[in-house]
Protein backbone atom coordinates (compact mmCIF):
# COMPACT_ATOMS: atom_id res chain seq x y z
CA UNK A 1 0.00 0.00 0.00
CA UNK A 2 2.23 2.97 -1.32
CA UNK A 3 2.65 6.01 1.43
CA UNK A 4 0.16 8.47 -0.65
CA UNK A 5 0.96 11.90 -1.58
CA UNK A 6 4.53 11.90 0.11
CA UNK A 7 7.55 12.37 -1.70
CA UNK A 8 11.07 11.87 -0.50
CA UNK A 9 13.80 14.16 -1.95
CA UNK A 10 17.08 12.12 -1.79
CA UNK A 11 18.98 14.58 -0.14
CA UNK A 12 17.49 13.95 3.22
CA UNK A 13 19.66 10.69 2.96
CA UNK A 14 22.31 11.32 1.31
CA UNK A 15 24.83 10.50 3.46
CA UNK A 16 23.39 7.25 4.26
CA UNK A 17 22.87 6.10 0.78
CA UNK A 18 23.58 6.11 -3.12
CA UNK A 19 20.51 6.82 -5.66
CA UNK A 20 19.53 3.11 -5.75
CA UNK A 21 19.97 2.28 -1.89
CA UNK A 22 17.68 5.03 -1.20
CA UNK A 23 14.89 4.20 -3.84
CA UNK A 24 15.32 0.52 -2.37
CA UNK A 25 14.75 1.89 0.98
CA UNK A 26 12.17 4.39 0.05
CA UNK A 27 10.55 1.26 -1.75
CA UNK A 28 10.16 -0.76 1.41
CA UNK A 29 8.77 1.44 2.99
CA UNK A 30 6.16 2.00 0.43
CA UNK A 31 7.10 5.28 -0.45
CA UNK A 32 6.87 5.67 -4.50
CA UNK A 33 7.49 9.16 -5.21
CA UNK A 34 11.09 10.61 -4.91
CA UNK A 35 13.22 13.86 -6.38
CA UNK A 36 16.58 13.13 -6.58
CA UNK A 37 19.51 15.26 -6.98
CA UNK A 38 21.99 15.37 -10.01
CA UNK A 39 24.82 14.39 -8.77
CA UNK A 40 22.97 10.95 -7.51
CA UNK A 41 21.77 10.68 -10.86
CA UNK A 42 25.14 11.14 -12.15
CA UNK A 43 26.63 8.62 -9.80
CA UNK A 44 25.17 5.64 -11.24
CA UNK A 45 24.49 6.79 -14.39
CA UNK A 46 21.62 8.76 -16.10
CA UNK A 47 20.64 5.49 -17.86
CA UNK A 48 20.50 3.55 -14.79
CA UNK A 49 18.57 5.99 -13.03
CA UNK A 50 15.74 6.47 -15.40
CA UNK A 51 15.97 2.39 -15.66
CA UNK A 52 15.21 2.29 -12.01
CA UNK A 53 12.59 4.76 -11.93
CA UNK A 54 10.69 3.34 -14.69
CA UNK A 55 10.92 0.00 -13.63
CA UNK A 56 9.61 0.90 -10.12
CA UNK A 57 6.75 3.07 -11.63
CA UNK A 58 8.31 5.75 -9.58
CA UNK A 59 6.88 9.41 -9.78
CA UNK A 60 9.67 11.69 -10.34
CA UNK A 61 8.12 15.03 -8.21
CA UNK A 62 10.85 17.06 -9.47
CA UNK A 63 14.75 17.31 -10.53
CA UNK A 64 17.47 19.17 -8.40
CA UNK A 65 18.76 20.81 -9.66
CA UNK A 66 19.29 23.68 -12.28
CA UNK A 67 20.09 27.68 -11.94
CA UNK A 68 22.97 29.32 -10.80
CA UNK A 69 22.61 31.41 -13.96
CA UNK A 70 24.22 34.66 -12.60
CA UNK A 71 28.61 34.83 -13.09
CA UNK A 72 30.84 37.32 -13.87
CA UNK A 73 31.22 37.32 -17.09
CA UNK A 74 29.49 35.77 -20.59
CA UNK A 75 31.49 32.73 -21.22
CA UNK A 76 30.12 31.63 -17.09
CA UNK A 77 26.94 32.81 -18.14
CA UNK A 78 26.71 30.79 -21.46
CA UNK A 79 28.30 27.82 -19.57
CA UNK A 80 25.11 27.79 -16.94
CA UNK A 81 22.52 27.64 -19.85
CA UNK A 82 24.07 24.69 -21.02
CA UNK A 83 24.39 23.23 -17.93
CA UNK A 84 20.82 23.79 -17.78
CA UNK A 85 19.77 22.39 -21.17
CA UNK A 86 21.43 19.29 -20.03
CA UNK A 87 19.80 19.34 -16.89
CA UNK A 88 16.42 19.66 -18.55
CA UNK A 89 17.05 16.72 -20.79
CA UNK A 90 18.21 14.44 -17.97
CA UNK A 91 14.76 15.65 -15.84
CA UNK A 92 13.24 14.54 -19.25
CA UNK A 93 14.96 11.03 -19.13
CA UNK A 94 13.90 10.75 -15.85
CA UNK A 95 9.90 11.43 -16.67
CA UNK A 96 10.53 14.32 -13.75
CA UNK A 97 7.58 16.25 -13.29
CA UNK A 98 9.81 19.69 -12.98
CA UNK A 99 12.96 20.67 -12.54
CA UNK A 100 13.82 22.53 -9.66
CA UNK A 101 16.20 26.27 -10.10
CA UNK A 102 17.91 27.54 -7.37
CA UNK A 103 18.72 30.82 -9.18
CA UNK A 104 22.07 31.61 -8.08
CA UNK A 105 23.45 34.56 -6.05
CA UNK A 106 25.80 37.43 -6.58
CA UNK A 107 28.64 36.38 -8.87
CA UNK A 108 32.05 36.76 -6.99
CA UNK A 109 32.94 40.25 -6.28
CA UNK A 110 29.81 41.99 -7.35
CA UNK A 111 27.31 43.77 -4.98
CA UNK A 112 24.69 44.46 -7.21
CA UNK A 113 21.80 42.08 -6.69
CA UNK A 114 19.63 44.27 -8.94
CA UNK A 115 21.99 42.43 -11.91
CA UNK A 116 22.20 39.38 -10.80
CA UNK A 117 18.28 39.29 -10.76
CA UNK A 118 18.52 40.22 -13.96
CA UNK A 119 20.80 38.13 -14.99
CA UNK A 120 18.37 34.95 -13.53
CA UNK A 121 15.91 36.20 -15.74
CA UNK A 122 17.64 36.09 -18.75
CA UNK A 123 19.13 33.08 -18.17
CA UNK A 124 15.67 31.71 -17.35
CA UNK A 125 14.31 32.97 -21.00
CA UNK A 126 17.32 31.52 -22.86
CA UNK A 127 16.98 28.09 -21.61
CA UNK A 128 12.69 27.73 -21.39
CA UNK A 129 12.62 27.13 -25.05
CA UNK A 130 14.36 23.79 -24.71
CA UNK A 131 12.30 23.08 -21.58
CA UNK A 132 8.93 23.90 -23.22
CA UNK A 133 10.33 21.82 -26.25
CA UNK A 134 11.32 18.53 -24.16
CA UNK A 135 8.04 19.20 -21.31
CA UNK A 136 9.80 19.78 -18.40
CA UNK A 137 8.04 22.11 -16.76
CA UNK A 138 11.09 24.61 -14.92
CA UNK A 139 9.90 25.74 -10.98
CA UNK A 140 11.62 28.17 -9.37
CA UNK A 141 12.05 27.88 -5.71
CA UNK A 142 12.64 31.17 -4.06
CA UNK A 143 15.13 30.58 -1.27
CA UNK A 144 15.45 32.40 2.18
CA UNK A 145 16.84 35.72 2.43
CA UNK A 146 19.67 34.44 4.32
CA UNK A 147 20.50 32.68 0.97
CA UNK A 148 20.52 35.88 -0.96
CA UNK A 149 24.06 36.02 -1.41
CA UNK A 150 25.45 33.03 -2.28
CA UNK A 151 23.00 30.73 -3.53
CA UNK A 152 19.71 32.39 -4.84
CA UNK A 153 18.70 36.06 -5.07
CA UNK A 154 15.07 35.18 -5.95
CA UNK A 155 13.89 34.93 -2.47
CA UNK A 156 9.95 35.36 -2.47
CA UNK A 157 7.43 33.95 -3.80
CA UNK A 158 6.02 37.62 -5.06
CA UNK A 159 9.09 37.77 -6.87
CA UNK A 160 9.35 34.30 -8.76
CA UNK A 161 5.90 35.04 -9.68
CA UNK A 162 7.00 38.34 -11.08
CA UNK A 163 9.12 36.13 -13.19
CA UNK A 164 7.06 33.45 -14.10
CA UNK A 165 4.20 36.17 -15.57
CA UNK A 166 7.24 37.72 -17.49
CA UNK A 167 8.12 34.84 -19.45
CA UNK A 168 4.88 33.05 -20.31
CA UNK A 169 4.13 29.40 -20.00
CA UNK A 170 6.31 26.13 -19.35
CA UNK A 171 7.54 28.30 -15.75
CA UNK A 172 5.98 27.72 -12.22
CA UNK A 173 7.55 28.03 -8.79
CA UNK A 174 8.68 25.12 -6.37
CA UNK A 175 6.79 26.64 -2.78
CA UNK A 176 9.34 24.51 -0.09
CA UNK A 177 8.04 25.96 3.63
CA UNK A 178 11.60 26.61 4.87
CA UNK A 179 11.91 29.26 2.74
CA UNK A 180 8.74 30.83 2.38
CA UNK A 181 7.31 30.03 5.98
CA UNK A 182 7.85 33.72 7.36
CA UNK A 183 6.68 35.94 4.28
CA UNK A 184 3.60 38.28 5.55
CA UNK A 185 2.65 38.07 1.61
CA UNK A 186 2.66 34.37 1.80
CA UNK A 187 -1.26 33.18 1.45
CA UNK A 188 -2.04 35.71 -1.18
CA UNK A 189 0.76 34.44 -3.04
CA UNK A 190 0.24 31.53 -2.98
CA UNK A 191 -2.89 31.94 -3.70
CA UNK A 192 -1.87 33.82 -6.75
CA UNK A 193 0.40 30.81 -8.04
CA UNK A 194 -2.73 28.61 -7.77
CA UNK A 195 -4.73 31.04 -9.54
CA UNK A 196 -2.00 30.86 -12.45
CA UNK A 197 -1.78 26.99 -12.52
CA UNK A 198 2.47 28.16 -11.47
CA UNK A 199 2.37 25.24 -8.35
CA UNK A 200 4.78 22.87 -9.68
CA UNK A 201 6.25 21.41 -5.99
CA UNK A 202 5.62 21.58 -2.46
CA UNK A 203 8.49 20.94 -0.14
CA UNK A 204 8.66 20.43 3.09
CA UNK A 205 11.02 20.17 6.42
CA UNK A 206 10.98 22.44 9.53
CA UNK A 207 12.66 25.57 10.83
CA UNK A 208 14.25 24.70 14.09
CA UNK A 209 14.49 27.22 17.13
CA UNK A 210 17.65 27.68 17.60
CA UNK A 211 19.35 26.95 13.95
CA UNK A 212 22.81 26.25 14.38
CA UNK A 213 23.71 26.52 10.70
CA UNK A 214 22.38 28.47 7.74
CA UNK A 215 22.72 25.82 5.52
CA UNK A 216 22.19 22.22 7.44
CA UNK A 217 20.74 22.61 10.38
CA UNK A 218 17.13 21.69 8.86
CA UNK A 219 14.10 20.17 11.35
CA UNK A 220 12.09 17.22 10.50
CA UNK A 221 8.49 18.34 10.33
CA UNK A 222 6.57 18.72 13.87
CA UNK A 223 10.51 19.75 15.46
CA UNK A 224 10.56 23.28 14.62
CA UNK A 225 7.74 26.23 14.09
CA UNK A 226 6.38 26.35 11.07
CA UNK A 227 2.73 26.12 10.44
CA UNK A 228 3.09 23.03 7.87
CA UNK A 229 -0.34 21.87 7.77
CA UNK A 230 -1.64 25.54 7.79
CA UNK A 231 0.60 26.03 4.55
CA UNK A 232 -0.15 22.29 3.38
CA UNK A 233 -4.35 23.84 3.29
CA UNK A 234 -3.34 26.78 1.66
CA UNK A 235 -1.46 25.19 -1.15
CA UNK A 236 -4.14 22.40 -1.49
CA UNK A 237 -7.00 24.74 -1.87
CA UNK A 238 -5.06 26.58 -4.23
CA UNK A 239 -5.47 23.67 -6.59
CA UNK A 240 -2.10 22.30 -5.85
CA UNK A 241 -2.89 18.21 -5.54
CA UNK A 242 0.65 16.55 -6.03
CA UNK A 243 3.18 15.23 -2.77
CA UNK A 244 4.50 16.92 -0.53
CA UNK A 245 8.66 16.25 -0.68
CA UNK A 246 10.34 15.89 1.80
CA UNK A 247 13.61 17.89 1.66
CA UNK A 248 16.04 17.86 5.05
CA UNK A 249 19.62 19.18 5.09
CA UNK A 250 20.96 17.72 8.21
CA UNK A 251 24.54 17.60 9.04
CA UNK A 252 24.23 17.04 12.90
CA UNK A 253 21.43 15.11 12.93
CA UNK A 254 19.39 13.44 10.23
CA UNK A 255 22.01 12.88 8.38
CA UNK A 256 23.68 10.07 11.09
CA UNK A 257 21.21 8.17 11.88
CA UNK A 258 20.12 4.77 9.75
CA UNK A 259 18.84 5.61 6.56
CA UNK A 260 15.80 3.47 7.32
CA UNK A 261 14.81 5.32 10.49
CA UNK A 262 15.26 8.65 8.78
CA UNK A 263 12.53 7.50 6.46
CA UNK A 264 10.52 5.85 8.83
CA UNK A 265 10.22 8.92 10.77
CA UNK A 266 9.21 11.25 7.82
CA UNK A 267 6.12 9.15 7.01
CA UNK A 268 5.45 8.81 10.76
CA UNK A 269 5.71 13.46 10.59
CA UNK A 270 4.07 13.16 7.23
CA UNK A 271 1.03 11.82 9.04
CA UNK A 272 0.80 13.17 12.03
CA UNK A 273 2.77 17.22 11.71
CA UNK A 274 1.60 17.82 8.30
CA UNK B 1 36.73 68.19 14.46
CA UNK B 2 33.33 65.92 14.75
CA UNK B 3 32.96 62.79 12.12
CA UNK B 4 29.57 64.40 10.62
CA UNK B 5 27.00 61.47 9.69
CA UNK B 6 28.35 58.70 11.94
CA UNK B 7 27.27 57.17 15.22
CA UNK B 8 28.08 54.40 17.02
CA UNK B 9 25.36 51.76 18.33
CA UNK B 10 27.36 50.79 20.88
CA UNK B 11 26.40 47.32 20.90
CA UNK B 12 29.57 47.47 18.30
CA UNK B 13 31.68 47.55 21.17
CA UNK B 14 29.75 46.30 23.86
CA UNK B 15 32.40 43.36 25.35
CA UNK B 16 35.18 45.62 25.36
CA UNK B 17 33.49 49.05 26.89
CA UNK B 18 30.90 50.11 29.59
CA UNK B 19 28.24 53.10 28.27
CA UNK B 20 30.78 55.20 30.07
CA UNK B 21 33.72 53.79 28.68
CA UNK B 22 32.19 53.52 25.17
CA UNK B 23 31.36 57.09 25.39
CA UNK B 24 34.61 58.69 25.86
CA UNK B 25 36.14 56.16 23.12
CA UNK B 26 34.00 57.47 20.39
CA UNK B 27 34.65 60.95 21.56
CA UNK B 28 38.87 60.39 21.77
CA UNK B 29 37.94 59.34 18.03
CA UNK B 30 35.42 62.88 17.31
CA UNK B 31 32.33 60.52 17.28
CA UNK B 32 29.64 62.37 18.66
CA UNK B 33 26.78 60.68 18.07
CA UNK B 34 26.19 57.24 19.66
CA UNK B 35 22.98 54.72 20.28
CA UNK B 36 23.00 52.74 23.56
CA UNK B 37 21.34 49.38 24.23
CA UNK B 38 19.45 49.45 27.72
CA UNK B 39 20.80 47.14 29.64
CA UNK B 40 23.97 49.43 28.89
CA UNK B 41 22.32 52.28 30.49
CA UNK B 42 21.05 50.37 33.13
CA UNK B 43 24.61 48.96 34.27
CA UNK B 44 25.49 53.05 34.84
CA UNK B 45 22.10 54.08 36.06
CA UNK B 46 19.70 56.03 33.78
CA UNK B 47 20.85 59.54 35.30
CA UNK B 48 24.39 59.17 34.90
CA UNK B 49 23.66 57.97 31.17
CA UNK B 50 21.75 61.11 30.53
CA UNK B 51 24.37 63.49 32.86
CA UNK B 52 26.58 62.06 29.97
CA UNK B 53 25.07 62.29 27.00
CA UNK B 54 23.75 66.18 28.19
CA UNK B 55 27.41 67.26 28.60
CA UNK B 56 29.17 65.96 26.26
CA UNK B 57 26.27 67.45 23.80
CA UNK B 58 26.19 64.30 22.29
CA UNK B 59 23.46 63.30 19.18
CA UNK B 60 21.33 59.80 20.59
CA UNK B 61 20.41 58.10 17.32
CA UNK B 62 18.15 55.78 18.89
CA UNK B 63 17.10 53.93 22.22
CA UNK B 64 17.92 49.97 21.87
CA UNK B 65 15.33 48.60 22.45
CA UNK B 66 11.71 48.03 23.02
CA UNK B 67 9.40 45.69 21.48
CA UNK B 68 9.07 42.05 22.58
CA UNK B 69 4.74 42.45 22.44
CA UNK B 70 4.19 38.51 21.62
CA UNK B 71 3.58 36.55 24.16
CA UNK B 72 2.00 33.28 25.19
CA UNK B 73 -0.74 34.92 27.40
CA UNK B 74 -2.44 38.36 28.39
CA UNK B 75 0.10 38.88 31.45
CA UNK B 76 3.09 38.56 29.73
CA UNK B 77 1.67 40.92 26.77
CA UNK B 78 0.98 43.50 29.83
CA UNK B 79 4.59 43.13 31.50
CA UNK B 80 5.80 43.60 27.80
CA UNK B 81 3.71 46.91 27.34
CA UNK B 82 4.76 48.33 30.69
CA UNK B 83 8.48 47.44 29.73
CA UNK B 84 8.06 49.67 26.85
CA UNK B 85 6.58 52.80 28.39
CA UNK B 86 9.84 52.02 30.70
CA UNK B 87 11.88 52.23 27.46
CA UNK B 88 10.07 55.50 26.12
CA UNK B 89 10.81 57.25 29.44
CA UNK B 90 14.46 56.41 28.89
CA UNK B 91 14.80 57.56 25.64
CA UNK B 92 12.90 60.84 26.72
CA UNK B 93 15.43 61.20 29.28
CA UNK B 94 18.12 60.39 26.76
CA UNK B 95 16.60 62.58 24.68
CA UNK B 96 16.86 59.55 21.88
CA UNK B 97 16.00 60.61 18.57
CA UNK B 98 13.68 57.36 18.93
CA UNK B 99 13.18 54.28 20.36
CA UNK B 100 14.35 51.28 18.70
CA UNK B 101 11.42 48.35 18.40
CA UNK B 102 12.67 45.04 17.94
CA UNK B 103 9.03 43.21 17.84
CA UNK B 104 9.52 39.90 19.41
CA UNK B 105 8.79 36.32 17.30
CA UNK B 106 6.70 33.62 18.27
CA UNK B 107 5.59 33.17 21.99
CA UNK B 108 6.97 29.94 22.90
CA UNK B 109 5.20 26.99 21.35
CA UNK B 110 3.46 29.00 18.86
CA UNK B 111 3.36 28.09 14.95
CA UNK B 112 1.08 30.75 14.79
CA UNK B 113 3.03 34.07 12.91
CA UNK B 114 0.11 35.45 12.16
CA UNK B 115 -1.64 35.73 15.74
CA UNK B 116 2.25 36.93 16.54
CA UNK B 117 1.91 39.99 14.16
CA UNK B 118 -1.38 40.86 15.51
CA UNK B 119 -0.11 41.15 18.73
CA UNK B 120 2.71 42.98 17.68
CA UNK B 121 0.16 45.75 16.03
CA UNK B 122 -1.67 45.98 19.01
CA UNK B 123 0.90 46.03 21.36
CA UNK B 124 2.64 49.07 19.30
CA UNK B 125 -0.92 50.70 19.16
CA UNK B 126 -0.97 50.38 23.03
CA UNK B 127 2.40 52.60 23.91
CA UNK B 128 1.59 54.83 20.98
CA UNK B 129 0.06 57.49 22.41
CA UNK B 130 2.69 56.90 26.11
CA UNK B 131 5.52 57.74 23.11
CA UNK B 132 3.57 60.62 21.89
CA UNK B 133 3.20 62.21 24.82
CA UNK B 134 6.90 61.61 25.80
CA UNK B 135 8.02 63.23 22.49
CA UNK B 136 9.66 60.28 21.40
CA UNK B 137 9.08 58.57 17.98
CA UNK B 138 9.04 54.74 17.61
CA UNK B 139 11.09 52.96 14.86
CA UNK B 140 9.73 49.73 14.06
CA UNK B 141 12.92 47.70 12.70
CA UNK B 142 11.90 45.11 10.21
CA UNK B 143 14.50 42.30 10.90
CA UNK B 144 15.81 39.07 8.49
CA UNK B 145 13.70 36.63 7.83
CA UNK B 146 16.07 34.43 9.71
CA UNK B 147 14.39 35.69 12.99
CA UNK B 148 10.99 35.64 12.46
CA UNK B 149 10.87 32.58 14.76
CA UNK B 150 12.83 34.47 17.70
CA UNK B 151 13.31 38.05 17.78
CA UNK B 152 10.69 39.82 15.14
CA UNK B 153 8.09 38.52 13.02
CA UNK B 154 8.31 42.50 10.90
CA UNK B 155 10.42 40.46 8.34
CA UNK B 156 10.00 43.34 5.58
CA UNK B 157 10.20 47.37 5.24
CA UNK B 158 7.13 46.95 3.24
CA UNK B 159 5.17 45.25 5.88
CA UNK B 160 6.64 47.88 9.00
CA UNK B 161 5.26 50.85 6.35
CA UNK B 162 1.79 48.55 6.85
CA UNK B 163 1.75 48.58 10.41
CA UNK B 164 3.05 52.28 10.75
CA UNK B 165 -0.14 53.57 7.63
CA UNK B 166 -2.57 51.50 10.83
CA UNK B 167 -1.47 53.54 13.60
CA UNK B 168 -0.79 56.81 12.28
CA UNK B 169 1.75 59.12 13.68
CA UNK B 170 4.74 59.06 16.01
CA UNK B 171 6.04 56.00 14.78
CA UNK B 172 8.27 54.76 11.84
CA UNK B 173 10.92 52.74 10.93
CA UNK B 174 14.51 51.94 11.64
CA UNK B 175 16.38 50.99 8.20
CA UNK B 176 18.92 48.06 9.13
CA UNK B 177 21.00 47.00 5.80
CA UNK B 178 21.70 43.63 7.35
CA UNK B 179 17.95 43.07 8.00
CA UNK B 180 16.95 44.39 4.43
CA UNK B 181 19.63 44.49 1.46
CA UNK B 182 17.75 41.45 0.07
CA UNK B 183 14.35 43.33 -0.34
CA UNK B 184 13.47 42.97 -4.03
CA UNK B 185 11.12 45.53 -3.23
CA UNK B 186 13.82 47.42 -0.85
CA UNK B 187 13.92 50.75 -3.59
CA UNK B 188 9.90 51.07 -3.80
CA UNK B 189 9.82 51.20 0.18
CA UNK B 190 12.67 53.31 1.23
CA UNK B 191 11.06 55.48 -0.93
CA UNK B 192 7.63 55.06 -0.17
CA UNK B 193 9.31 55.52 3.72
CA UNK B 194 10.63 58.46 2.52
CA UNK B 195 7.07 59.91 1.50
CA UNK B 196 5.75 59.08 4.77
CA UNK B 197 8.47 60.48 6.87
CA UNK B 198 8.72 57.17 8.48
CA UNK B 199 12.22 56.84 8.46
CA UNK B 200 13.82 57.23 11.81
CA UNK B 201 16.95 55.47 11.69
CA UNK B 202 19.96 53.85 9.18
CA UNK B 203 21.89 51.06 10.26
CA UNK B 204 24.89 49.58 8.95
CA UNK B 205 27.12 46.27 8.96
CA UNK B 206 27.87 44.21 5.79
CA UNK B 207 26.54 40.29 5.17
CA UNK B 208 29.65 38.04 5.33
CA UNK B 209 29.87 35.34 2.78
CA UNK B 210 29.97 32.60 4.48
CA UNK B 211 27.91 34.01 7.22
CA UNK B 212 28.89 31.89 10.07
CA UNK B 213 26.26 32.47 12.61
CA UNK B 214 22.89 33.63 12.47
CA UNK B 215 23.18 36.25 14.80
CA UNK B 216 26.93 37.25 16.28
CA UNK B 217 28.83 37.18 12.69
CA UNK B 218 27.74 40.00 11.18
CA UNK B 219 30.61 41.94 9.14
CA UNK B 220 32.56 45.34 9.45
CA UNK B 221 31.06 48.23 6.13
CA UNK B 222 33.29 46.93 3.15
CA UNK B 223 33.89 43.13 4.33
CA UNK B 224 30.91 41.91 2.30
CA UNK B 225 28.10 41.76 -0.15
CA UNK B 226 25.36 44.97 0.80
CA UNK B 227 25.06 47.72 -1.67
CA UNK B 228 25.90 50.02 1.37
CA UNK B 229 26.35 53.65 -1.06
CA UNK B 230 23.77 52.33 -3.19
CA UNK B 231 21.01 52.13 -0.17
CA UNK B 232 22.00 54.91 1.36
CA UNK B 233 22.06 56.81 -1.76
CA UNK B 234 18.14 55.72 -1.71
CA UNK B 235 17.91 56.49 1.53
CA UNK B 236 19.31 60.22 1.31
CA UNK B 237 17.22 60.29 -1.85
CA UNK B 238 13.99 59.70 0.38
CA UNK B 239 14.87 62.28 2.64
CA UNK B 240 16.33 60.90 5.55
CA UNK B 241 19.63 63.09 6.73
CA UNK B 242 20.67 61.75 9.84
CA UNK B 243 23.78 59.69 10.86
CA UNK B 244 24.07 56.22 9.50
CA UNK B 245 24.67 53.65 12.39
CA UNK B 246 27.12 51.24 12.67
CA UNK B 247 25.85 47.97 14.48
CA UNK B 248 27.90 45.24 14.53
CA UNK B 249 27.47 42.24 16.69
CA UNK B 250 30.56 39.96 16.22
CA UNK B 251 31.45 37.24 18.48
CA UNK B 252 34.09 35.81 16.44
CA UNK B 253 36.18 38.80 15.41
CA UNK B 254 35.52 42.26 16.03
CA UNK B 255 34.13 42.04 19.59
CA UNK B 256 37.81 40.45 20.48
CA UNK B 257 39.29 43.57 19.38
CA UNK B 258 40.65 46.14 20.74
CA UNK B 259 37.36 49.51 21.11
CA UNK B 260 39.54 51.76 20.03
CA UNK B 261 40.58 49.91 16.91
CA UNK B 262 37.65 48.61 15.95
CA UNK B 263 36.22 52.30 16.75
CA UNK B 264 39.28 53.51 14.30
CA UNK B 265 37.85 50.66 11.48
CA UNK B 266 34.24 52.05 11.87
CA UNK B 267 34.95 55.40 10.88
CA UNK B 268 37.39 54.31 8.07
CA UNK B 269 34.93 52.13 6.35
CA UNK B 270 32.03 54.70 6.71
CA UNK B 271 34.51 56.73 4.88
CA UNK B 272 35.49 54.88 2.29
CA UNK B 273 32.34 52.09 2.02
CA UNK B 274 29.34 53.59 2.98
Amino acid sequence: MAVDGLSINLATVREQYNMRQAIEACLKQDVVAIAPWRDQVHAIGLSEAARIVADNGLQVTGLCRGGMFAAADAAGRAAAIDDNRKAIDEAAALNADCLVLVVGGLPAGSRDIAHAREMVAEGIAAILPHARAAGIPLAIEPLHPMYAADRACVNTLEQALDICDLLGDGIGVAIDVYHVWWDPKLGEQISRAGAGGRILAHHICDWLVPTTDLLLDRGMMGDGVIDLKGIRRAIEAAGYQGPQEVEIFSAGNWWKRPGEKVLATCIDRFRSAC
